[in-house]
């Protein structure tokens, strides 16, 4: 429903509600600022037991102080109250502007027509009511078969900005019918989370209300899961999650470009991941993915502040299938032309070998253009 | 002189001597791949002593292997020549598109032009012929008095675009007349880099370029130093070096505004540090900046992501004398339009009081704008 938090009459509070009991598992973010509702999930998820999830954007309920606590605290009774249900049992999530108060006066009396409003088929609506500087809602599906018996993941997100995850990312809300207690639910969602949504960036900026949901109210009467079942589950929630972090970098505010970093070589796990994510972050290397310029020597020029080991005269990088620089030399103008030719598509991968080991990692990022200045130039006024 | 290295008329190729042989020192880059002029000066600045720096824009000469390295020493083979002196007397610097060879026909007959025109107040011409997207040549001076002898510190930079200085910046040549050995010159200069050079940030790169000399060549005929004329030279020195630092910020690519990052009350210098960088590095904060939105929300999500002891509820924001956030939490619309009025001026300060120690540090920096991203897209085009 439209509750009028946004500028725009787009709707902005959206509600999820389990038939039954569910199992319920969160990720939620690592900045030392932390939003209201981030702060309340994460005390009432402590049992692992969750029947709804409150969302809002137009204002993230951030930096707000005791009053953006009690405010959270109000919403999940008033939801409890309407949807009959505990106030624990209530998750709330917010995204939008940090630092100004709550309108409790527009959400409270939003929330009887939002649980009235409640039908079997609203995931996509849920999807549009948390967008905020997002251009289309992201929602992925994902279906399985547990000990026989046939299961569902459903899951959606929202983010464009202020993306670079390091626990879990802006809003992810997933949704399963599978039976799974809750140590299992965790640990599948952290697995997820760190192959997926911690593996992209926008614009490096850690948001302060990433949070990363999921409810398991295990309608799929599956029996107890054996370790080949597990693995079904957690392929299948990776790939969903995948997909929704993926749309997320597409999303990036002002993005053109999905680019895949790929980091082969490096002498260390931690090593793959510090130059990929330094690569994915410089403004250099963005603008130039931007202007469709393969421009190797800003990509050699962030391997090497990165800290990482590396050889200078070993790196090997590839735009997509073209070779581009050998030995940490550039391998001519025709091989320029054919990079720059590949980094015209939509989605496109640079791959860097540093030939020190046998370390990979991989992070999508996006381009950064004049848009993005526009959008965060403008985003208050 | 115009020896045609860049894609425009303008002088492109700068020569520095000394009458006399100098004292010589340097500090260099300290991203991992490393330019070729660097490693050439690196090496003949050993000794501590030199007498001319030869200095391109138009071509970085970086990420160009043996080929890249024997073209800096025919470099300052040829100046050596022409000028009579020693070759590892010459350093040489470069700066410009990195992985394309430095084109040498068009090099080598320009150096005789440049030694015959050779003049003492050609300072501004070599600030001039090292610019690349700078706007406006940098050059600054000091006149101090040592021994009762006075002396002078001449100094010019370039530098715009991938500016983070780890060790150093771009390109920074300082002159003077003072007579003092190497050791106290390097420690001088290594002492005024950390307080200037190393606390400026246009886009969080730091180039494989960064090189800063200086060379005394005791002209000044002062006795030897007893520690108060030290105190005097190393004062001069930092002046004239945060003059420049600024300088590179203002001419930052596509900047309009150079804000100073004032971060108190830090647990300890390596936080105070960590958190004024995150902020001066953070896109949205400095998209923020170039709106003119005091949008603080940003800039407490920044020091929350930073890693640094801290704690929401105690931290202050100011900008200028405007004090806009209070135990971690808005000052009201009031504060914010008297911020947003503050920030429409071409310099501002914004300090963060963290409230958790003594520990303070500053950073300058500059705005993200459309005209950033116009620029690096369209470099090599």
């Amino acid at each position: 429903v439209t509750a009028g938090l946004k500028k725009t009459e787009e709707p902005d509070l959206g509600l999820i509600f389990s038939d039954r009991e569910a199992t319920a598992a969160g990720v939620f973010t690592s900045n030392r600022v932390k939003a209201a509702p981030v702060l309340l999930s994460r005390e009432h998820i402590r049992e692992g037991r969750a029947r709804a999830i409150i969302a809002n954007a137009g204002n993230a309920n951030a930096c707000t102080g005791p009053d953006g606590l009690g405010n959270a605290q109000k919403t999940a009774e008033i939801v409890a109250e309407n949807l009959g249900i505990g106030v624990r049992d209530v998750l709330v999530a917010s995204t939008g502007v940090i630092g100004a108060p709550l309108n409790m006066a527009r959400i409270l009396p939003a929330v009887p027509k939002l649980a009235r409003s409640l039908t079997p088929d609203g995931l996509s609506d849920v999807a549009g009511a948390i967008m905020t500087t997002d251009k289309f809602p992201k929602v992925s599906g994902f279906k399985g078969e547990s000990g026989g018996k046939p299961f569902h993941i459903a899951g959606m997100a929202k983010g464009a900005g202020m993306i670079m995850p390091d626990l879990a990312t802006m809003l992810c809300f997933l949704l399963t019918d599978i039976r799974m207690d809750h140590a299992d639910l965790q640990a599948s969602l952290r697995g997820s989370v760190g192959r997926t949504f911690n593996r992209i960036t926008v614009d490096g900026d850690t948001s302060t209300n990433d949070t990363v949901l999921i409810l398991a109210n295990g309608m799929a009467e599956n029996p107890p899961l054996a370790e080949a079942d597990r693995r079904v589950f957690r392929r299948g929630l990776t790939r969903v999650m995948d997909d929704l972090a993926t749309m997320i970098v597409a999303d990036g505010e002002g993005a053109t470009k999905v680019v895949d970093i790929v980091l082969k070589g490096a002498a260390s796990p931690e090593d793959a991941l510090k130059a990929a994510r330094t690569i994915a972050n410089s403004a250099l290397v963005k603008t130039a993915f931007y202007g469709q310029d393969p421009n190797w020597g800003r990509i050699m020029a962030a391997v090497g502040r990165s800290g990482v080991s590396m050889t200078e005269e070993r790196v090997d990088i590839w735009v997509n299938d073209v070779h581009v620089v050998e030995g940490g030399l550039g391998r001519g103008s025709q091989a320029e032309t054919g990079a720059a030719e590949q980094m015209k598509e939509k989605r496109f991968a640079v791959t860097v070998d540093l030939h020190r080991g046998s370390h990979e990692e991989r992070v999508k990022t996006c381009d950064l253009t004049r848009e993005y200045v526009g959008i965060n130039a403008d985003y208050r006024t």
